[in-house]
C-alpha cells in the first residue's frame, strides 16, 4: 500500500530526477549558517549506564504517570532509531544520489540533511482513525543537500513505504505539500559558507588595523579571535544578485552566551553570488550612517582627522544573567512551590506519545522543522482538533543600520527541533513533572533530548468557579494540564505551553526569555532604546504562526462572527422613543476571500469554529470560541522587503482556510532561500474557496512587538514576553463542564457556624508529603544523547548537545 | 488642624444646611432595593468565644508573615470600633440631624446610613510621608439618608476632626469631592422602595389569575410566594418622571442563589414619581413583545383565543453548582497544590495593613464603595503609585425587554465593601496565605467580614527567566506575590487581584464567576444566545474603572505613546533604493484635551508615564509602561440611555487627568439617583489641562463583553471571563531587576556531566513539609462580625451575614 498523493499532483517518476543528480556533486555537510554542529570539534562520552536511566521514558514514568495504551498507534512520532537507520543505509545504497557521509563530505558532496517521519495526509489518517481502515503507510521525509551544480539545491524527498524493503521501498521528489511546483528544489544559498567565512574573514583582515583600533580586537578565524562576523537573513535576493551585509560582534569574555548584546557598529556588503569566490565583491561599508563604497574610501575617511570614533560594547556582569547584588529579604528562604500529593492524575502512553487527562486525549508529534504538535485533540471522546501546532516563527527587525533592518529570521530553518533542550525540573516545570524525550535526525546521528517534553497538572492561584451567599459559598479548584517544551533557537528561548481546563477550554501560549538581538545604538534612536553604553534595545516584531484544524464534531465547520455592536433603536415598549443601546449582529465567513483578519478593536467579535449541522437543543450552534487570552499581534511591517512572499502568513490575526492535504503547512523550512519564489507561499492558500460547512483551518498568529528596554538585559523575561490565544466551547455543550469535578467544595453556615461541609467524595489525603521529592537532583542533568546511524551504531550511545553560537 | 479643603472649593457653613434638615422627616432605614438587610429578620448568635480568633489579625499572622511596623500610620485605614462609635454618639447628640436609629426608624425618620474614614487628601499625606509634616487630622465621611421632605436626599457630610471632641468636632457638608455643587445632596429614588414594592405585589395581585396560570405562582409578599419582582436599575429618569420597569422571576426550589436564572417574560411598567403612591401610574404591560397599555387591555388579550403562552424558566440540576455527573478519571485523588515550604517571605504589619514583600511594599485602604485600594506602593522604596484601585463597576445589559434593557448596574451603589466576603482557604487562595479582616458600617453596627483579604506568595508555572546553550542551562522561577480579595455584588463574584513581581511589574486582575443575569428567551436572539428552556444569556458589557495614580520618581509625570509604524524608507546604505520596513514614533500626550483614547490595534502603541526629568545614564525617559495582560475592553454602547452622564469613565480604555484632591474619585455611589446631573460627572474632569511633567492620575478600564452561553450555566467561570493590566519599568532601572534573586539556578554541563550547579545560596530545605496544614479546616468558616456602635457594645459581637439576594 502506498501513500496516498493527493489527485491535483501527479506522482514523478525517479527516471526524471536522475539527471540533475548526476554530476561532479561535492555535498556541504551542513546547512546552517549559525550552528557549530560540524564547524566545531565535537567530543564525545561513552556511556558508563543507561543514556535513557533518567528519562521519563523509563524510572519516571512508572513513579508517576498511569501507563494506558494508545487506541491506535501514533502516526505523526519520529521515525525510530532502526527505521531511520534503514532510511539512511537505503539511500547510500541508491547509485543516483551518490552520497557521501557528512562527516567526510568535502564541498562538491551530496549528502542527506534530514531524515523523518513524512507525516502522513489527513484524508489517509482519518481512514485510519474514523473509518476503521488500514493504518497509513509509514514514509520517511528526506532532505538531501545538493551542492553539485552551480545552482546548488536542497531537495526534499518521498521515501518509503516503511519498512525499507528492497524492490518496493522507492524515492520521488516532494513537491505536492507546497505551492511551487518545482519537483522539491529549493536553491540553496548556503553552499558556499565555509567559503563566504572565509571571505569576510578577509574582508576582517583587511581593516585589521581598524579593528584593533576601535575595539582592539580581530575577527580572522583564528583559535584567538575576540570578534566575530556575522549578518542579516534572509541575504538580499534582488534583482538576481545575492547580497549580504555583515557587522561585527564582541565575543564574551567568559561563559555566558552574550554575543548578541555586543554588536559594534561596523557594517559591510559583498555580493556573493554565484559559487566562484573570484566574482564576489566588496560592495561598500558603513560606520556611523556613512556609507563608504570601497575599502579605501573607508580606509581614507578613517584615518583623516576628525573621524568620529565610537565605542565598544564590551561584556561585563550587565549581559549575565547570575545572581547580582545584595539579596533581597527573606529571599534565602525557600519559596512556595507545587507539589502532587497523590502523584499524577493523567495517563501516558510512553512509546505512543500519547496523553489522557481527564475528558481529554491528544497525540504529541514532533519534527525538526517545527518541534511539538498535538494531534488528535479530542474531548469527551469527540475531536476538537485534528492538529494544533507551531508552524513558523518569525522575528522581523528594524533599524537603521542594515544588519538589523535586513534581519527577518524565519526560524523553522533552523529548526524548533534540534533546540528543544532538555527541561530544567522545577524551573521549566514543576518538579513532578512527567518528562517525556524527543529526537531529531543530524549528519547520520539521531539526537534524542532526554526529559525535552514535560507533562503536568497544576493548580491555579485562583479558583475556577465560585459563589458567595449568607449561608452558603461554593468555589471549584482552576486545576488545569499543560504541555511544555522550550527551544532556544540562538539566542532566544521560545517557551510553548498547551493547557486543558476542566471548562473544556484549550489554550496555547508562547513566552520568550533569553539574549535579545540588539543593536549597535549610533542614529538608531528611532528603532529603539538606548539601553546600555553603545547599545540599542534593536525594535523587532515576533509573529508565530500555528495551525488549529479544528473538526467540530465532524469535518464541516464553518466560522460564526457574533460582533457586539451600539445601536440606537425603538421598542414597542419604549414609546416611541429611540434608545441608545447594544445588540449582536452574526455573520459567516463565506469564502476565503473574506477569511483574514484580525481580532477587532475593542474586542467587539467573537470568532467561533460552528457546526451549523450541530445545533444543540436550543437552536444555537454547537462551537468553539477563538479568544486571544493574553496579547496577540501580528506583523507591522507591510510587503516587507526582506520577506517579501517568504512570510505571506504573518500580516494577519487570523486567516481560514479550507482544508487540503496539499497544504499542510503554511511555510518551510527554506523559504528564506528563495524569498521572492519560496516554496511555500501561503497567499496561495486562498484562492476564493467556499468556506461554509467544511474542513476548516485556522492559521493563527501569536506575537509580540518588542522593543527592548534596559529590563531586557541581561535578558528577557517570560513575564511580559508572552502571547496565548484560548480556544472555550460555547454553547457546545449544554452547560459548564467543570461541575462534573469533584476538586469543589461547598459550605453551608449560618450565623457563624458552619452546618454543612461537602468535598463530593475527593478523597482527603492527610498524609506527610515529604518535600524532598520537590527538591530536584539538578545534578542529573544531561542534555542530549546520540545515536549513530551510518553505520548504525545503537549500542554506542554518547551524549552531546549543541546550540546556536 | 483641620483637612484642607481645596481652595477652589469654599467651606460650607453648617447654618447654610440646618434649613433643609429640619422637617418633620422620617428615615428609611436602608439605601439598598436589593439588599435584604433590613426587610428580613436577621437572627443573632453569641460568641462562645472571641470571634476574630481564627482571623490572620492573630493566630495566623504568627504563624506565617513576619510581624513588622510601618513605617508611618495608615491614614487610608478604616476608622476603628471607637471612632465610628464616637461619631454616631456624636451624630446622635446633634439636635439638627434629627437622627432616629436605623432599626427604629420610621418610613420619615432621618438614618445615619455611613460613617467611614474620610480618605485625606493627597497633598495632606504628602506632607506627612514625604515632607515629615504632621499627619493629616482624621474626619470621617458620613452619608444620612434625609427622607424628611417630599424631594428625600442622600447627604454628604465631613465629620471631625477625630477622635470626637464636643466643641471641636463640627460637621459639614461634603461637596468638594464631586463634580456637581449641591452641598452633597443627591436625590433618593429609594426613599419609598417598601412602598414600590408593595406597588409592585398589588400589580401583582391584579393579574394572580394570569401567574397562576402561566408559573402556578404568585407574588404577594407573602412567605409562600414563589415568584420574586424586581426590575431595572438605574431606573427611567426622563422627562422629570421616574418610570421602573419590572419582570417576575421564580424563586429557586432550593438553596441554591439562582433566581437570576429564572425570568418569566412579562414585564410591567409603573410611573412612581413622587412620593404620593396615590398618583404613581401603571403604565402598561409587554408580553412576547407585545405592549399592552393597560392591565384591562392585557387581560383582555390573555383570556383571548390564540394567545400564545410561554414557557417557564424553573431550577434544576442544571442551575446548581454541586458536583454533577460521572466523576472523572482519578479525579477523587487530591490534586496538585502549593505548599509554602519555609512559610510567609513578606512582612505584615497587621494593625496598620502594611505589607512588605521583596522589594516592595504598600498600604491597603477598605472602604464600603469600592472595597480594597492599595496606597504608596512603593519600589525600591521609591513610590511608584501613590494609590491603586477601583472606582466603580459597571454591568451594562440589553436585550429586547425593558429590563434587560434597562439594565445597568452601578456596582458601588451597593458597595465592594459590604460583600467582601470571607475567603475560602484553599480555593480563593492557597491555604498557606496570610488573611486579613475588613470591616464596614451600616445600620449602626460596624461588620468585620474576617479573612476577607488574603496576600500570599507563589510560584507559576513558568519560569521568569531561562537560557540554554550547549555548555549551560540558567533559570529564574516566577515567583510573585498577591494581595486578594471577592466580592460578590448580588449574582456575580468579582475576583479582584494585585500582584507583585520580580521584575518590578504590578499588574492587576477581575475575574468573573457566580451567576450571571439573564434574560427571558423570547424575541431576545439579537441580545443573546438561547442557553436553556426558556432562557437567553443576557448580553452585557463589564467595565471596571480603575485610579492609578502613579508618582513616578517624583510627582511630575508626563505620558509618552511610542507607536510602532510600518515605514517605507530609503538609507545611506540602500542604493537609493526604498525599504519596506518599521520604525518608532514617539509623542507626548500634552493636555487634558487629547488624553482619553484606547490601546491600539494590532497592539502598535506602548504608553507609558514617564518622568522627562528623570533620563537615565543612556538619555532614555525612566518610567512605567500600561499593558493590558488579558482582556480589556471599554463600554460598546455610546450615549448609553441608562446611564446619560453617570458613568462617563466607560468609553474608553485609558484617560489621563491632572490630580486634583478635588477629583478623587471617578464616580459616586449615588451616580444611578441622577443619571443626568450626577454627583459625579467624569467628563468634567476633562476641562483642557496640560498633563506634562505634572501630576497625573490614569483612569483604566478592565472589562469584558460577555455574552453567557451554555458554559455560564450554572456559573460564568474565572477561566474566561477575566480582565487585567500590567504595568512594568520600561528604562526604569539599568537592568532586569529579577537577577537580584537567589530563586534561581545556572547549571553547566559537558558532554552529559553536570560539572557546575549554583543555587546562589538558596537554602536548600529538605525538611519534611507536612501535608496536614495545606489541608484547610473547612469547618472553621464563619462569616461575618458584626459589632453595634449605638448603643455602643463591642463586648457582644455576633455572627451575621448579608448578600444581596
Amino acid at each position: 500500500m502506498k501513500l496516498t498523493i493527493p489527485s491535483t499532483v501527479g506522482l514523478v517518476s525517479t527516471s526524471l530526477l536522475l539527471g540533475s543528480l548526476i554530476g561532479n556533486v561535492l555535498a556541504h555537510p551542513s546547512p546552517d549558517p549559525k550552528a557549530n554542529w560540524v564547524r566545531k570539534a565535537r567530543g564525545r562520552k561513552n556511556f558508563s549506564r543507561d543514556p535513557y536511566a533518567h528519562t521519563g521514558a523509563t524510572a519516571c514514568v512508572d513513579s508517576n504517570a498511569t501507563k494506558i495504551t494508545a487506541p491506535y498507534k501514533n502516526v505523526w512520532d519520529e521515525l525510530d532509531d532502526t527505521e531511520a537507520a534503514a532510511v539512511v543505509q537505503w539511500l547510500f545504497r541508491q547509485p543516483e544520489l551518490n552520497l557521501t557521509v557528512s562527516d567526510q563530505a568535502g564541498n562538491w558532496d551530496n549528502a542527506i540533511l534530514l531524515v523523518e517521519l513524512m507525516r502522513p495526509n489527513k484524508t489517509d489518517v482519518l481512514n485510519y482513525i474514523d473509518h476503521k481502515g488500514a493504518a497509513p503507510p509509514v514514509y520517511a521525509h528526506v532532505v538531501i543537500d545538493h551542492r553539485a551544480s552551480v545552482e546548488p539545491y536542497y531537495g526534499d524527498l518521498l521515501v518509503g513505504p516503511l519498512p525499507v524493503k528492497n524492490g518496493t521501498t522507492k524515492w520521488e521528489p516532494l513537491e505536492y505539500p507546497y505551492t511551487r511546483k518545482t519537483q522539491g528544489h529549493v536553491r540553496n544559498l548556503d553552499a558556499d559558507d565555509t567559503l563566504q567565512q572565509s571571505w569576510l574573514y578577509n574582508l576582517s583582515a583587511s581593516i585589521s588595523d581598524i579593528t584593533l583600533d576601535l575595539w582592539n580586537g580581530t575577527a580572522l578565524g583564528l583559535d584567538n579571535d575576540t570578534l566575530d562576523i556575522w549578518g542579516i537573513d534572509p541575504l538580499w535576493q534582488d534583482d538576481g544578485r545575492i547580497v549580504r551585509w555583515d557587522t561585527w560582534w564582541n565575543y564574551p569574555v567568559d561563559e555566558f552566551d552574550a554575543e548578541t548584546l555586543l554588536p559594534l557598529g561596523l557594517f559591510v556588503k559583498s555580493d556573493v553570488t554565484g559559487r566562484d569566490p573570484s566574482k564576489w565583491k566588496l560592495e561598500g561599508w558603513l560606520y556611523n550612517d556613512i556609507f563608504y563604497e570601497t575599502t579605501k574610501e573607508f580606509r581614507k575617511a578613517y584615518f583623516s582627522p576628525g573621524f568620529i570614533k565610537l565605542g565598544a560594547n564590551v561584556e561585563g556582569d550587565w549581559a549575565r544573567t547570575d545572581q547580582q547584588g545584595p539579596v533581597l529579604p527573606m529571599d534565602k528562604n525557600y519559596p512556595p512551590l507545587a507539589v502532587a500529593p497523590t502523584g499524577a492524575r493523567y495517563s501516558v502512553d510512553v512509546a505512543r506519545k500519547y496523553v489522557e487527562w481527564m475528558d481529554f486525549s491528544f497525540y504529541v508529534g514532533f519534527s525538526r522543522d517545527t518541534g511539538v504538535s498535538l494531534y488528535d485533540i479530542r474531548y469527551k471522546g469527540q475531536r476538537v482538533l485534528y492538529e494544533l501546532g507551531l508552524q513558523e516563527a518569525l522575528a522581523h527587525y528594524a533599524g537603521n543600520d542594515p544588519v538589523q533592518s535586513g534581519t527577518s529570521y524565519l526560524d523553522s530553518y533552523y529548526g524548533f527541533g534540534p533546540y528543544a533542550f532538555e527541561l530544567l525540573k522545577g524551573y521549566d516545570c514543576p518538579s513532578y513533572a512527567t518528562y517525556l524525550n524527543t529526537s531529531f535526525y543530524i549528519s547520520e546521528t539521531t539526537h534524542t533530548h532526554l526529559n525535552s517534553l514535560c507533562l503536568f497538572e497544576f493548580d491555579a492561584d485562583f479558583s475556577m468557579q465560585r459563589h458567595s451567599t449568607s449561608s452558603y459559598v461554593s468555589s471549584t479548584k482552576n486545576i488545569y494540564f499543560t504541555l511544555r517544551s522550550v527551544s532556544t533557537v540562538g539566542n532566544y528561548d521560545y517557551m510553548f505551553s498547551y493547557s486543558f481546563y476542566m471548562d473544556g477550554s484549550i489554550s496555547v501560549e508562547v513566552r520568550a526569555s533569553g539574549y535579545i538581538q540588539s543593536a549597535y545604538y549610533a542614529n538608531n534612536g528611532d528603532y529603539g532604546y538606548h539601553i546600555h553604553d553603545s547599545l540599542s534595545g534593536s525594535m523587532h516584531d515576533h509573529v508565530l504562526n500555528f495551525k488549529a484544524d479544528f473538526d467540530i464534531l465532524g469535518l464541516d465547520n464553518t466560522i460564526e462572527l457574533v460582533n457586539v455592536v451600539p445601536v440606537s433603536k425603538s421598542y414597542p415598549w419604549s414609546g416611541g422613543k429611540t434608545r441608545n443601546t447594544m445588540m449582536l449582529e452574526r455573520s459567516i465567513v463565506e469564502s476565503e476571500n473574506d477569511s483574514r483578519f484580525n481580532f477587532a478593536a475593542n474586542a467587539a467579535t467573537q470568532v467561533k469554529v460552528i457546526n451549523m449541522d450541530q445545533r444543540n437543543k436550543y437552536g444555537e450552534y454547537r462551537g468553539y470560541r477563538i479568544l486571544p487570552s493574553t496579547g496577540v499581534s501580528h506583523l507591522t511591517v507591510e510587503e516587507s522587503s526582506n520577506l517579501v512572499n517568504a512570510a505571506r502568513w504573518a500580516g494577519y490575526d487570523i486567516q481560514v482556510t479550507k482544508q487540503h492535504d496539499t497544504e499542510p503547512r503554511s511555510a518551510h523550512a527554506y523559504n528564506s532561500q528563495d524569498v521572492s519564489n519560496p516554496p511555500v507561499n501561503f497567499d496561495e492558500f486562498f484562492n476564493g474557496e467556499n468556506l461554509t460547512q467544511t474542513d476548516l483551518v485556522l492559521w493563527l498568529n501569536l506575537g509580540m512587538h518588542h522593543v527592548p528596554h534596559t529590563g531586557d538585559l541581561p535578558n528577557t523575561v517570560f513575564t511580559t514576553a508572552h502571547s496565548g490565544i484560548q480556544f472555550f466551547p460555547t454553547n457546545y455543550l449544554l452547560g459548564d463542564p467543570s461541575r462534573e469535578t469533584v476538586s469543589m467544595v461547598r459550605i453551608n453556615y449560618d450565623n457563624g457556624t458552619v452546618t454543612e461541609v461537602d468535598t463530593f467524595g475527593q478523597k482527603d489525603n492527610s498524609c506527610a508529603v515529604d518535600f524532598t521529592p520537590a527538591e530536584i537532583d539538578l545534578w542529573s542533568y544531561h542534555g542530549d544523547v546520540v545515536v549513530r546511524k551510518f553505520p548504525y551504531d545503537p549500542n554506542d550511545p554518547y551524549y552531546e548537545t549543541d546550540s546556536i553560537v
